[in-house]
């Protein structure tokens, strides 16, 4: 038997992501109402222009005031699409106050006070879903609190901002070096006009925050995760790639450590072999490569932005609340019991592709590769090139610690057969 | 706080998977109660021949009587990995009876009796769930059934049975016959000593109904799943495919009518480009491709069986089920209210690759191309190919009702110039 009165939605945004919700929730209403067991209905629509709204929200429904509408006391779910630090998390514990569960896509936030927001969501006996706040639409939140609930997670490896994504394909598929590429996404509008958060790696680093926190139940915050931008990538970059089967991509990577003590999450730009399924991700595409212990080697694929996909997954979560709500219960919690540390880069293994210049005279590999062994960094393959005089010295690693990789560049820049160090690349995925 | 009381699971089954999943169970008994927060204890494994019991399970659990199992009145969890129809199904229904909530990776039995299962499990305010039952390890069955709750899935297209993919895999990559191959699968224990389910599409076709039941809302039985093996797949069919720049895979397709009002599900070969992501899904791992209305595409990638991924999608939802019951509550039951019709394959559109073996005279394109007109079939391209005074004929077509394309090869076959039909291939994925 379905129950008549209506469960009420509050939207707090209207953008892109919000005006989608809004009409889905009107197109779809019946089904929405199906799967919950009760109908649902948008009970207000907070925003800060009201002449900008946009998707035929009548105008009954739209306010200026988002703390008056999330204190109503009538609302069962806040829908918060805003995104940004403040008024965002002031309006989500508000909601929680005044007997609200919170569905959000605000990674900034979750990555900065994920285990805060919980706990006021635990306080108040309120939900806190966010499973539009990583890759989109596609469904990741949910299988790793959920459906690995009972394996043991080991890395987390993904492709989590889709305009890096465009950027590097671009530049693989064409040539094209950095900046060409990125006019072609800012044209077609893959990039924002100021692209820093996305090519600088902020908004994949607060992903990374949060999927390493879910996969590990620990806390990692923003802070916590090692971050390099992909505005350096070069054409030389893509055709060293090349010559050693892989391509480049900008990866989020989240590891327990060999010794299950401690855990790490990284983002900067890699090489991984064309074989892993994440080269074969295009465009604008994101894709989450997922080892666990019994499950093995998992990999989620969709788009991670736009609109409708975000929408998608924000809705998903509106039905998962409403449906706890009817049970007169909530959903899985923060998970942080294994209070594992979160180390620093220095501690990562992984292997590198180091581009050498050098001068082209007898004995200059034996001293680069002297340096390496004092390092501790074993070598697994050397390509020697001559060009006009010049040479360059191509040298890829066996596994070893970041911090042994580092004090060997070092070293190696101090040498004055050593002209500069081109590049310094991880190669992961192997 | 943790309760202490622990969850009582009760084990049906102790093989490949059953193992692993009691191995589990002890290996991370503290991950697990802090992740459910309680304790959980394997409380009985009900077994045929208690003297091949594995994975060191301590003897005194160990019983032949799997009813009385069930029926103890103490257990909460019933895991059934038995397989087939009965005693499956009976014991179930008994588990339901007795108080106990049911997880199972039973693809036969809830493809056949999906629908009572539920209902037995509703009217005893249990939990049904299933994750295993489809593509192993790789969560789908909780994305399709909570992660797109508030979406409108159009398409599911997958590969879900290894043992078949293997086989093509081999074929693909190094030119092999049918058999070759599966002697292969074989000789490297990917396929049975009688590989009938999965290479005449059986177990995908179960697959195929339970996911379409679920992407769908509505009841699709196994007998509503049109199935092809893939027995006659030859090395020219690959030949052929690559010459389009396609693949040749063993689909389970689920589609939603143009039109909205009714459905289809069906497992046949197919061939796929090769930039489709499913065409690189290589030896034995599974993948699935959903295309629904927001989300826009998304594919789910991983292990389709095995005794590890397995029991860490059985684990999954034991933890989930667990949560239920602390919670007092009962996660998302059947959803069917769509109450969509299931059409038969004749109604299904798509594009065909049809080789012909045609008399090597003039005019012989033209009566082809007259049979395909009559029939509303529209030809895409025909390439010609002689060989010593016999000529091959291979046609395209653009979409068209699978009963026009019958229609068609059926008159094809009664013209003197064609001397036979050598292949008739569905093209999926464009």
């Amino acid at each position: 038997m379905m129950r008549t009165r209506p469960l009420k939605v509050a939207l707090l945004g209207c953008g892109v992501v919000g005006s989608e919700v809004a009409r889905i929730m009107t197109t779809h209403a019946d089904d929405l109402a199906a799967r919950i067991g009760a109908p649902v209905e948008l009970a207000g629509v907070a925003v800060r222009r009201p002449d900008k709204v946009r998707g035929g929200v009548p105008a009954e429904l739209i306010t200026t005031d988002a703390t008056a509408l999330v204190k109503r006391g009538d609302i069962d779910v806040v829908v918060e699409v805003i995104g940004g630090i403040e008024p965002a998390r002031t309006l989500i514990t508000t909601a929680f106050e005044h007997g609200a569960s919170v569905v959000s896509a605000n990674k900034a936030l979750l990555a900065q006070d994920g285990a805060s927001l919980y706990a006021a969501a635990e306080q108040h006996g309120q939900d806190l879903y966010y499973e539009a706040a990583v890759a989109g639409a596609i469904p990741l939140i949910r299988p790793l609190r959920e459906s690995l609930a009972g394996d043991k997670i080991n890395r987390v490896m993904g492709i989590v901002n889709g305009t890096t994504n465009f950027i590097l394909d671009k530049m693989d598929s064409t040539g094209a070096g950095y900046q060409e590429a990125l006019d072609e996404a800012t044209a077609l509008g893959y990039a924002e006009a100021d692209p820093t958060a996305d090519v600088e790696g902020f908004d994949a680093a607060a992903k990374a925050a949060i999927l390493a926190g879910i996969a590990f139940h620990t806390r990692v915050r923003l802070d916590d995760v090692y971050r390099e931008g992909m505005t350096e990538v070069t054409a030389a970059d893509f055709a060293s790639a090349k010559q050693m089967g892989c391509t480049i991509k900008l990866l989020a990577i989240c590891e327990r450590a060999a010794d299950g003590g401690s855990v790490t999450a990284r983002v900067h730009p890699a090489m991984i072999p064309l074989s892993h399924p994440l080269a074969s991700v295009r465009e604008a595409y994101n894709a989450v490569f997922v080892e666990a212990e019994a499950a093995g080697q998992l990999m989620f694929y969709g788009p991670g932005a736009g609109g409708s996909p975000t929408a998608s997954a924000v809705l998903g979560d509106v039905v998962a609340v409403c449906r706890n709500r009817l049970n007169e219960a909530t959903g899985p919690g923060e998970s942080a019991y294994t209070q594992l540390p979160v180390s620093s880069m220095g501690e990562v293994v992984t292997r590198y592709h180091i581009s050498l210049d050098v001068a082209d005279k007898p004995g200059v590999l034996a001293q680069v590769a002297t340096v390496f062994a004092e390092h501790g960094v074993s070598i697994d393959t050397v390509r020697q090139q001559g060009k006009d005089g010049e040479a360059s010295l191509v040298v890829v690693t066996h596994r070893a610690p970041d911090a042994a990789l580092s004090g060997t560049v070092e070293a190696l820049r101090k040498l004055d057969t050593v002209r500069g160090v081109a590049s310094i690349m991880r190669v992961e995925g192997e």
